[in-house]
């Protein structure tokens, strides 16, 4: 399986590409993994199904031609083509949506869809800073925190959904109200105690403007702006020697507006070296920006019709 | 690939399978997922690569005839049939010891080799409290603490042998020293915090004889006891919540002297249910016992020779 992507890469057939988020929506055409044509508009409010699939489809349409097939990147729980909203209050009535069909029939297309982390990870995998490992992992850690596992090769894709939600790992809550879990005390998700979100709640408390300020803040050396901000980072090593010693995960690449700052990189590759050796994974940032939700959407679904190739 | 155990267990030629420990060797026939013929003898010490070979080899000759493969099952990390030992002191000299092959050579069979864990997962998955589901996790909680994933009905196996080393995530170390990881406080890994040997431990210090005395205690209702024997649950169910979250794990079984016990399996629930629903995957114990990393490693032989089959 592991070398399928490198055909996907080479075909100069153009795929189709959306990434659909709370804020807005892209369309791109992409060829050999790279973006060679985009389009992109705001997300509909209220973004309920219907009013997002037709926004998504009128975008994407003069794209379309000469396409061979869609991939699509969006947010939430995603399973055989159909996505529940985790963020309810963004995307209401989000529940079982067939999203990958819809926008199949409509731009007249085969077409697959992935959670915008994995179909991330995909990418960074195929054409970005995973390229040549077998256990990798992509995280995002900008308003929220995602993820997208490759393991042996291939993107793992749960039965339920639930195929990397990094986010919504529990670890021991200082900063938000998490659950109380008897004997262990109070814990929470760690996307509460790392994330962009997480860490502007943090700098208003010391006075700053947002995460960015406070990341500025700690990396000028402000003592308190970095002790939260160097919290986060050591948060995100914790998880990732975790999960080194689970699923032999060997490189971790860092996405988002804060997981992309070096000052942050370093302060997770400092944190990890206090974990066993064996257990650090090399640790990069990632290559593609915010382009790799559409290069790996796109690269996903380069892989529809082969009947020999992993199911997406 | 998810049917391939299904014609494994239905074919009536024989399989020999070895389980390696750190104070017994077993051999057994294996037929349609069920042991037929056994053997065992005591681990030789030192037990160093040579003197076990010999032994295992020795052992399971009377056995080896009619057989079509052999799989073999042993502590450590394993990849590609070699081993590594993760505990030097138990098995020394055992750093990328090709024993599949040297077994396999010594019975004149195709012979595969996993980690003790994995093997007992593939098993329990195979034939046991794993048939059905889809992402399964297998966890041991006796003097150590292991486990083994399915993801997508296949067994994860890294190009590093950490494949699921459960026993080696990181938590709050309470119990005993662990790696300072400033700023996240005092972390050791889950098995110092929660296995029967921890318990041993936490046994002597309330004056109780063993893990099985304070276990018993606990259940009748002491205090003090219940605190410990609780924790060491709510670890690992807080560690099962996690990778339900990363993997979408939707049935965990439970197995070990610890882990078999009715009043350790509730306490696991109940810890869980602290954590948000869906990532509360169904809990039960383990149906094979001690036989399943025989049973695993002989079903997974039975995979060698067939070209459309997992590497092993």
């Amino acid at each position: 399986m592991t070398d399928l992507h490198a055909a996907d890469l080479s075909s100069s057939s153009p795929l189709l590409a959306l990434d659909i988020g709370g804020t807005s929506i892209r369309a791109a055409q992409v060829v050999g993994g790279q973006i060679v044509q985009r389009l992109e508009t705001r997300t509909p409010k209220p973004s309920t199904p219907g009013s997002v699939i037709l926004a998504a489809a009128e975008l994407a349409r003069p794209l379309a031609a000469e396409c061979r097939a869609l991939g699509v990147a969006c947010a939430g729980a995603v399973a055989g083509g159909r996505v529940t909203a985790t963020a309810a209050h963004t995307f209401p009535g989000w529940t079982d949506i067939p999203l990958s069909a819809e926008l199949g029939e409509r731009l007249n297309l085969p077409s697959s869809a992935l959670n915008d982390a994995r179909a991330a990870a995909w990418g960074e995998y195929a054409a970005g800073a995973g390229r040549g490992s077998r256990e990798f992992m992509f995280i995002t850690v900008s308003t929220g925190v995602g993820a997208g596992l490759i393991l042996d090769g291939r993107l793992h894709l749960a039965g339920n959904g639930l195929d990397a939600e990094l986010g919504f790992v529990s670890v021991p809550a200082l900063w938000q109200s998490g659950t109380d879990v008897p004997p262990l005390g109070r814990l929470g998700p760690l996307e509460f105690e790392t994330s962009g979100t997480a860490l502007n709640a943090r700098a208003a408390l010391q006075g700053q403007q947002n995460a960015r300020a406070l990341a500025d803040a700690a990396e000028a050396g402000d003592a308190q702006a970095d002790a939260d901000y160097t919290r986060s980072a050591a948060l995100i090593a914790w998880k990732v020697a975790d999960l080194a010693a689970m699923l032999g995960i060997t490189r971790a690449a860092l996405g988002g507006s804060v997981g992309l700052r070096d000052g942050y990189l370093e302060r997770v590759r400092t944190a990890l070296a206090h974990f066993p050796e064996r257990y650090q994974p090399q640790i990069v940032h990632a290559e593609l920006g915010a382009d790799a939700g559409l290069i790996g959407a796109a690269l996903w679904a380069a892989r529809l019709g082969s009947a020999t190739r992993q199911r997406s």
